[in-house]
């Protein structure tokens, strides 16, 4: 099956959606690029570096004879973003997205009144420090994970399109249940999020944090991460996380009543345990991250 | 003041140790430095690279002469040490440490008998991931800090002494409380630590952990530290620990609290908080780590 694409528009032309507009123009697999946004000035770079042919600034124009359209937009924003694009839509375009969150996602599609049959629900694990088009870059997604969560209602042509897009971006495709993967990334990344910013409040004094050092910038890195962005992830992803949540405050109990009644084999089983898990995790995959 | 030791015995010759070697050796302030440890090789490769003098097996012979004795070995070994040693020390010599926890250092001293006046508890916040006398270097301490906790019967000769040593290796030393120093350690360090153990565990799923990435490697890191040391550092600071493990399940408590009631007003105050805390703290000091 060789890719062809007339007509890409993407909602949200920041760094994934520009990486991902991007890749498919080198791989010459895409015909037109309509960027659609709240910044003009955003929207200006993308044309001047390329990554977008056009920008619009009507959302329901710009996706009017679009084939593909991809939601590259915080998770908070798609319900609004289906509203308004679910009946201006033609009939053949696929519709796919790159949120965080899944469940939540499927869910304000469903709400939304789009026909489910063309809705691939996508996320690909990349991204950077950085935002905006201008920090696009073609290669992006090479080598890391992209997960596709067709739910029961997603057609098989729709979801082979959508895989065979992300496929010319040098990902590796996988395809999973959603709740699935939620709950992968409420371990991964959500609940780790939530204890750096937790940790962080709960040591918090100034007088201290002065004596801190590499292996607590380290720790606590990703408690830099944009507040808006995870109060989204948090509230769309909140039954999973409030399960690792109960899961870490076990952990946590356990160690307490280890220190509590002085028990040092309790403590150096779970200390082994941990970085026994740990070690055989990054000599598996340490390479590739 | 100048300093000069004529003798310094150094029981557990490691990077600590070692690095306090090098670094006092290239000063000119020590005439003879003999190691002790329990690895003849370890000993064997310290002569073999200058890092000391001469080596012993003979912890009571090796001080008998002394002026200066550091004990570079695990908290939990320096019960033992401070016994063998208390009587055997000839009267001027002066008595030193570098371990983790403080109080607990304190209270093995006095029980061994040792005269506290000649005793000065410091905690060099110091290390890389290598260990054994061929990891030491001159510059080890260099820019970071030394902490002094004297107890009420150090006498001020003593403190003078030992922190005029560690001058000498570019160390920046605070003098505080072995309570205060306790504390702070449980926060930027104790605790971290214990939490990447307890994250781990409470999440770990190799099926789940394929997925993982660079903010899970960074904010796992320190769970690959040694099991046996972190059991011993906590065991030693068991209470300070204990009372930041109740803080950070407090913050874990408000934070399902909020995902549970949808609450997207407070997940955004402590994400925000925590950010704003952790941005300043790496602004203020984030050079120097």
């Amino acid at each position: 099956m060789s890719l062809s694409i007339q007509h890409l528009v993407i909602i949200g032309t920041g760094l994934i959606g520009g990486s991902l507009a991007l890749a498919l123009k080198q791989a010459g697999v895409v015909k037109r690029i309509t960027g659609v946004g709240r910044s003009p000035q955003n929207l200006h770079d993308a044309i001047r570096l390329g990554v977008i042919d056009d920008a619009s600034d009507n959302i329901q124009q710009a996706v009017q004879d679009a084939d593909m359209v991809l939601l590259a937009v915080p998770v908070a924003a798609c319900a609004q973003v289906f509203k308004d694009i679910a009946d201006a839509l033609p009939e053949h375009a696929i519709i796919t997205d790159a949120g965080s969150t899944k469940q939540s996602v499927i869910k304000d599609a469903q709400k939304s009144g789009l026909d489910m049959s063309r809705f691939v629900p996508a996320h690909p694990i990349a991204g950077t420090e950085h935002s905006g088009a201008a920090a696009a870059f073609p290669t992006l997604f090479q080598n890391h994970r992209c997960i596709l969560t067709p739910s029961t209602e997603t057609s098989a042509e729709s979801l082979a399109k959508v895989r065979e897009m992300w496929k010319y971006t040098g990902a590796n495709i996988e395809i999973m249940d959603a709740k699935q993967h939620d709950d992968i990334m409420a371990s991964i990344s959500h609940l780790p999020h939530l204890t750096a910013f937790s940790l962080i409040n709960a040591l918090h004094d100034d007088d201290v944090f002065r004596f801190a050092a590499g292996g607590f910038r380290d720790f606590t890195r990703i408690a830099s991460s944009s507040p808006e962005m995870w109060r989204d992830i948090a509230l769309c992803n909140a039954a999973a996380i409030t399960d690792k949540i109960d899961a870490l405050q076990h952990e946590l109990h356990d160690l307490r009543q280890a220190l509590q009644t002085q028990n040092g084999e309790a403590l150096l089983q779970k200390f082994t345990a941990a970085k026994q898990a740990r070690d055989q995790w990054l000599s598996a995959y340490g390479d590739n991250i």
